[in-house]
């Protein structure tokens, strides 16, 4: 199992309009193969900061989901919104162990 | 519904302990009423830093994870064994909006 968390700075103006796209790619993601969850959160704080929380059951699905339409789309749509580099942090899970609890 | 990431240092000679607290603390937190999940991860690039994700139905189920016995027993087991201090950030949910899929 991999769990990505990825952290996204967004330009104001553009808040609402990532809400949808990024919305509309969690409603894909998780129907991919090996997608375990693909939480979309903004911060309470700071509501133009956002982490996705991306769970794959393996490396080959979580780097598959990089090369679909919808990411795709999601990255080209989203591009002139950001207002810094987004960072993705790889992680192993410790906890829960078991899919089923996925 | 809340999640909050919390982002951990350990020192590096306490990284075991560290991670069979932690385990055992989130064996207990996702009995709690109001939890939804409480995965505990491994940073993939550096085996010291760890993020835990803990999803609660409400900020008072959130609040009440603080005054529990295995809260407070992992909270005082680490005290020591952290590099830095924790930070933690709090989350609105945009999706999955259902429960069910928590």
């Amino acid at each position: 199992m991999i769990v990505t968390t990825v952290h996204i700075w967004v330009k104001e103006e553009h808040v609402d309009a990532f809400i949808k796209a990024s919305i509309e790619n969690h409603n894909n993601s998780i129907l991919e193969s090996g997608n375990m969850r693909f939480d979309i959160l903004q911060h309470h704080d700071d509501p133009t900061q956002f982490t996705f929380y991306e769970a794959y059951e393996t490396e080959a699905a979580a780097a598959a989901h990089k090369k679909t339409t919808h990411y795709l789309l999601w990255r080209a749509t989203v591009a002139d919104w950001m207002a810094q580099a987004r960072k993705g942090v790889k992680h192993h899970v410790l906890a829960p162990k078991e899919l089923r609890k996925w």
